[in-house]
């Protein structure tokens, strides 16, 4: 069974801050957005954790292994060098979408994500011990998107294409599993996994194959980390390309031994 | 009618490059990634143009005013400080998907995405003359986000709604007009529009309500550059926000004048 | 004769906002202030100037070429993106010292630089016309520094032996012509001169030899631009490395010719 | 007596690199360089070591309680993220001199800074346990800097006093006590000392000022780590503020007591 500590990231009254007094040029939220997520990524990265983008105002994180200290300086950090703060809620659950439903919830009980005076939040339950098998992190990509799609068609209509077949496949995972899809970039989509069989990694490829004609292959991995699981499921997705097969788990046999 | 030029910007050869020799971590992809595409975003926001994160290994900008001369000191700055380099292929046409359709094939007609050969690609068309009304930018987002979703749900069942929303519209969007709409974090969507009258608008919020059950609004705007008619929209947007319309031109009336 | 240009950068308020409420952690600020200085150095890099970091907190900028509206751009993307924003002073003089000289008294007239009230100033004197020979630009660097210092010494003896060739360049310089002189790392000097004749080059390099006992080589060039000069200027240096001489001026006829 | 960890990051072969095949723009170097020094300042940064530019090709850190592990991670992400690698050579030692002459020998005996064939050397001594008295850090600045230079003189003029001061403090100290002293950006001065009574202190700030005529005072803290005796260096700064003092070390009765 998984053990799942994931972090919520929010941006303290983003929304106002962005047209306060006047609506701020685009281009320089999108900067100030990247960075911040950019920043972020390489705290927790040398942590072995893993952080995704998502809505950028709120970002997902998987943080095992990342304590609350850690936290703590992560948010002060941010607060030293950015006009804006962070708040940081903190969850552990078996399911990935349990934990994460337990962090944000110790922000929404603190206020409102546009609540000027809720500012710095830093709460949750972080783990003290980790083990080897404590996450599943499953590392899907589109078999031969550039071939079929990137070196033909214009970038919106591959973007489509992919961004449907992400959209079929975090909710099918979502939903009959708790896991945590999230685009990557590329073609590429990482999920964090309740220790999923993988019967249920066929599974969702075949689900994404009907409902949006994508065709898409998995490396699955497991580790006490965010960084030790998803690199293992890296290899196994190399595994994949090789042997032109669909899913690989880590550590297993490949096809063809 | 309008007249829009697009930029796609692509790196070369990065699928083999993160996994050579070995698949790299994660977040430090991600930071590049996200690192990469702000200084893309600063350096073309500052002459007016935007750029939109898309796929991050091909990003897709809105460039009217920007000429080949600016293109090619893009290029020139990221390839001295970066560990990749960039194909820069420009298009002009009235419609955003047959610019961005000329663009590619730009970079398709010298070779793949992953021809190790096909580097520094820098070719195309740019606009030499400009005027008030080249462009129209719409700037869409979800009707009270944070009351009915951010402050209710986890986040990953907001991020889903969000999701769903986008995609619905990026392909009514794409489908009947041409048009090319990007998330840009929080719930904001971001189109560039081939001169659609107000009706056009008020369907495709009506067809993202009746397709996936989310309710938008949507600031209007013209000019000659990206940001011209970005900042209009914007403050259109604020428009829809102040006095409850769904739909907002700038310059146009407001509703209740 | 030369006609520079000398934008004036000055953090506001940025003593008491360092130590408000506390003292913030010395990285973080050390990664603020590199980060704003190299932001500049892509603003204005892009536009064909220089920024030198000086003392973090107040940047010395050549800005031939770089208009008001440009300044006023640099400045509300920094107010945008950072937590302080920024004044920024322009002159225009024959002499550097003097083009500062004005730039500084535009910031030094509207309040002190820990004024809490004086923010964002944005003033001064703009070339509307430039052409090739109004920046001279000398890049100077230690003969070998490498073979001599870097590779035998331990780094802060090589250090203390570079600042105190750069020390002793820089008081002459400015000294006897108005001339500015900056450190740019590893052991080079990038001079702004008020067209100096060859022999001017020469006494300060022996100025220095005698001050210090460190050799230096210089390259000297000139531009409407402080990157069209400065790049012949490192040309030009290049010419020494390959020819042992001690100073070139780009565009003459090179030792052994 | 002081335990001080010093490690030495050199970019590999840089001198070459940045002539190759032809010069490149000197902003592109800058931002660079910055950039490169921020990262690492964040990465030490949050494991409560100091980094300080240098000559930004060569950057000197210290790094008590940062091991072998953190060093190689640092080294990794470094060569994931940028067109160029670092060396990392560290050393241990009472005095701060001694630490970084054995932190720079572990590159020397590896080969050349310009050895194209010398990359990505990590090695080095790492000190296994920690106490609180291990580091003396001393946080000098110039009596009312912004009274007498900055809001006077042009930047330029007060540079060259600001950087006379420190050539004659980063002499005087490593001369007599083997100290480290870095200029850290406004009036600001960083050292690391041997444990250097408070007498010490006064005879420095007396030495600069008999041979500059410029006013200097400072806080001195200890610490197991670099940021815990930087802090308390930077309150005891405070006191001299405060209470018009010369000298303060952090934790002795303040002036008026």
């Amino acid at each position: 069974m998984t053990t799942t500590q994931v972090t919520l990231v929010q941006i303290d009254n983003y929304g106002p801050w962005t047209v306060t007094p006047e609506p701020r040029r685009e281009m320089d939220l999108q900067t100030l957005q990247s960075r911040l997520f950019a920043d972020i990524a390489q705290f927790l990265g040398h942590r072995d954790a893993y952080v995704f983008s998502t809505r950028l105002d709120n970002m997902v994180a998987v943080t095992n292994g990342v304590d609350g200290e850690a936290h703590a300086s992560l948010q002060e950090s941010i607060g030293n060098r950015y006009p804006v703060s962070v708040s940081l809620g903190t969850g552990v659950a078996a399911r990935p979408i349990d934990a994460l439903e337990s962090a944000n919830s110790q922000l929404q009980l603190e206020g409102s994500a546009q609540d000027e005076g809720r500012v710095e939040v830093l709460s949750g339950e972080y783990l003290t011990e980790t083990s080897p098998s404590d996450l599943q992190i499953a590392h899907f990509d589109v078999v031969d998107a550039t071939g079929k799609y990137t070196d033909r068609l214009n970038e919106f209509d591959t973007y489509i294409t992919i961004e449907q077949a992400y959209g079929s496949l975090m909710r099918h995972l979502r939903e009959k599993h708790g896991a945590l899809a999230f685009f990557v970039g590329g073609d590429n989509v990482i999920a964090v996994c309740p220790d999923l069989p993988e019967r249920a990694f066929t599974a969702a490829i075949d689900h994404v194959a009907a409902d949006v004609d994508v065709e898409l292959q998995v490396g699955v991995g497991r580790g006490a980390s965010a960084h030790e699981a998803g690199f293992a499921a890296k290899h196994a997705l190399e595994d994949c390309r090789h042997d032109g097969t669909s899913v690989e788990l880590f550590g297993a046999p490949a096809a063809g031994d």
